[in-house]
Formats: C-alpha cells, sequence, structure tokens
C-alpha cells in the first residue's frame, strides 16, 4: 500500500483500465521512472483506492490495470469545511497543505475589514489554481480518499449568510472569555457539518464579531496565548479532527 | 496591554529602570519610532511582565521606567516538551514558531536513522541561534511570559535515555493500532512534565520504535490520515496544549 497515489477523474477509467496523460504522466514516467509491471494507487476522488498495475508508460501516456480496489475510510466523521481570512504571503498555502493533511472536506478562503483586500481577478485565480494543486498533492500524500475543496475569496457578508446551513459553526476568538473549542465540540455528533472560522491577522471589528454572532457562530477561544491567523487555523482543525475521530 | 513586546534578561532592570541595547534599542528608536512617553511591554523570562514609560530613546540605547508590574498567567498547567526529529528545509523554523505559541517550554531536536544527518558543528549552531531568535520574537508575539529552551541536535539514544525523566512521554507514531493521542493525554495531571516525540519523514526503523517503548514512550495516533512531520508536530502541541488547558 506504499504505492505512489494520483488522483484522477473517473473518466480515466474505462473497463478496469487506467489511462494518464499530462503532468501526471510525465511524473511516472521520468520522475519516478516506474516501468512495466510496476504498481500504483489511483483515487478517483469517491474515497476509492484502485491499485493498478501499470501496462505501459511513455512520458505522454501511461496506461495500466486495475488489480483490485478498496474503499478507503480515512476520511473525518464529520464534515468539516474551515474558513480562512486572506492572509499575507504563503500563510494560506501552509494552511491548505497541513489542514488537507488534517481532514477538512471544503475551504472558503474570505475577506473581511482587517484581512488584506482581495487580490485582482485574475491573482486570485492564480492563487486558487495553486491552493487547489497543494490541497491535490496533500490529498495524495497524506493518504486520503478525496481533495478538498477551496473556494474564494468570498466577502464577510457572504461568509455569514451561509453559516444556518451547517449544524455548528464556530469562529476562533481572542477577546472576552468565550468557551474553549473543545467545549463547544461536545455536542457535535458524527456525521454532522461544521463550519471552523478563523479570522485575520488583526481581527474582527466588533461589529464583525457582533454579526457573526448574530448569523449563529459560536466564539471559542484555543487557549490563553495569542496564535498567528495560520496557527489558529491549523491548531483548530487539529483539534476538531482529533476531537470527532472515533 | 497592546504594547510591543520584549524580552530582556532580568540585569537590565535596575530599581525600576529598566536600558535595552543592541538590536532592540534600534528596533524600539528606529523601526517602531516609539518616543519620549510611549509605553512598551518588557518581560524578563520569569513570567512577569512589566509595564515601561520611555524615558529616553536613541538607536544605542533605550530607558524607561517600569510603572507597574503584573504577573503572566499565559502558561499552559504541564511542562511540555516538544522532541522533533531534524527536518529538510525550514520546516524545524516552522515548528518552533508554532509550538512556542501554542506554549511549549522547552523543545529537544535530535537525530535518528530516518532523519537527516546532524549538520556541520558551525552550521547546527547557525541553526541553533536561528530557531531560537524564532521562539523568542513568537514567544513575544504570543504574549507569553517566557522563552522556551531550544537544544539539539542530540542522538535518538540520549533522547530516550531521559525519557525516564519525564511523567507522561509520548511518541507519535503511524504504524498499528495505537491508542489516540487524547485517550494518554487522559491520565496527565496539572503540573506534569510532558514529553512529545515527532520522528522524521521517513519513520523509525522497527528497532528504534522498540527501543523507545522499552525506554517507556506510549506510541500514540493522531488520526488516520499520514501526517507529515511538521504537521504532526504542530498538530500535537495543540491537541495536547488544549487537552491540558483550564
Amino acid at each position: 500500500m506504499n504505492h505512489h497515489r494520483f488522483f484522477i477523474e473517473p473518466s480515466q477509467i474505462d473497463e478496469g483500465r487506467v489511462t494518464i496523460r499530462g503532468p501526471q504522466a510525465r511524473q511516472i514516467c521520468t520522475v519516478l521512472r516506474l516501468q512495466f509491471g510496476n504498481e500504483i494507487t489511483v483515487l478517483d476522488g469517491s474515497g476509492c483506492c484502485h491499485i493498478t498495475r501499470l501496462s505501459s508508460t511513455s512520458p505522454r501516456e501511461v496506461v495500466g490495470e486495475i488489480t483490485y480496489t478498496i474503499q478507503m475510510d480515512n476520511e473525518l466523521p464529520v464534515r468539516l469545511t474551515l474558513a480562512q481570512a486572506l492572509a499575507k504571503g504563503d500563510k494560506v498555502e501552509m494552511v491548505v497543505q497541513k489542514a488537507t493533511e488534517l481532514g477538512i472536506c471544503d475551504m472558503i478562503v474570505f475577506v473581511c475589514s482587517r484581512a488584506i483586500p482581495i487580490p485582482l481577478e485574475d491573482r486570485i485565480e492564480r492563487k486558487l489554481a495553486r491552493w487547489r494543486s497543494i490541497a491535490r498533492e496533500a490529498a495524495e500524500q497524506s493518504g486520503r480518499g478525496s481533495i478538498p475543496t477551496i473556494e474564494g475569496a468570498i466577502s464577510f457578508d457572504d461568509l455569514l449568510t451561509r453559516v444556518p446551513q451547517y449544524d455548528v459553526a464556530l469562529i476562533a476568538s481572542e477577546t472576552g472569555t468565550n468557551m474553549l473549542l473543545r467545549q463547544a465540540l461536545e455536542t457535535v455528533k458524527q456525521g454532522a457539518s461544521v463550519i471552523y472560522i478563523v479570522g485575520p491577522e488583526g481581527g474582527y471589528t466588533d461589529n464583525e464579531m457582533e454579526i457573526a454572532v448574530k448569523s449563529g457562530a459560536v466564539p471559542v477561544s484555543l487557549g490563553k496565548r495569542i496564535l498567528r491567523t495560520e496557527t489558529a487555523a491549523v491548531a483548530g482543525c487539529a483539534i476538531i479532527a482529533h476531537h470527532v475521530e472515533c
């Protein structure tokens, strides 16, 4: 089971035969130097894991035959969405990678008053493409059966209109004497949808936090120390994932 | 209390007067442009937090008078040591920063069979200096009253000889059906010393894990997914800190 893992589209499988082209074919053939008879693991994004024996390899096209298929069971027992405020530098990239390893299903990037502004349309498209590529690699590396979706950047108002769709909505907060994150998790049931919202470096305005609470988001504390935004994201996902895992 | 925070040596305080020289003086005067009458927070590493009003500032020397002193209460109720295998690139730097925010007291960097080799003496000294500087900055930024110690790189054998000194010793493991980290935390008492050991990217050899267990380290799982070494470090510290915090 320690094969190299590749996510593919279900349409790349036809009657037990897998066809891989593009960068993945180049990686298999040129970088990993896999050959006829070697095995890889192919993931179709539905949680199915296909052990595949290569029958022909070239940098343009790799073909293999599925030898057996198993249903993976590596997902969290809740559907966890991370909402992360846009942040400087490569912080969001780090969060995408770590949160994927930790088991999130979806990620929403948002902007609010004290977050860095939404980049120009073409730049956010490039960023999204980069984040999705990181999520795919992290899902492959961590042995997950599906790749988290990534969406954004949306406004804080838009984010809050979605809060009622979730069974549980938590917003990381440093102010006041909020309940600890783990206390808020005590009532979470298997199969629940959970959104965890992490604000920008500069925090929220009072008004933003007020409307978040009115929307149904519960402010939670991660402890006494002040965490950077990316630390609050990764630490929160780790605590939630670990709490809900059987 | 949203002053800029600076760790200093206790010897820099004399009869309520604080004297700061070197890079911190340059930062206060030239970068932050603080002046006569502005306030900073000075931390002496013992958990004491001194609110200090500046009486004179120059890039070479900043002097201030302590207006009042409070005892901070931001530390974890256990003494948490993170033992992290040496890893490539800037992974250890990231771990130092995040683990400091999350409340560790001590960090030990170690090498084992599948870790990258110990760098030459002068390189490890430079790395240690860099890690200590990151820990100091992270402690200032996260509002901690003390700076974690950082030591290394020591051998895995040396690390294991120290395991019996701790009340609780946990080693992150991906193999087998280990107990979950949070189950291992159930018996941890306030004031206990806890060491959490995170291995290299390539994992341990069977022999290494065997002698670790013989030394008293308890293998724990962080969940079903495969985590990178730096993710296991940050996630584990987050889970432990959150579990023990009142």
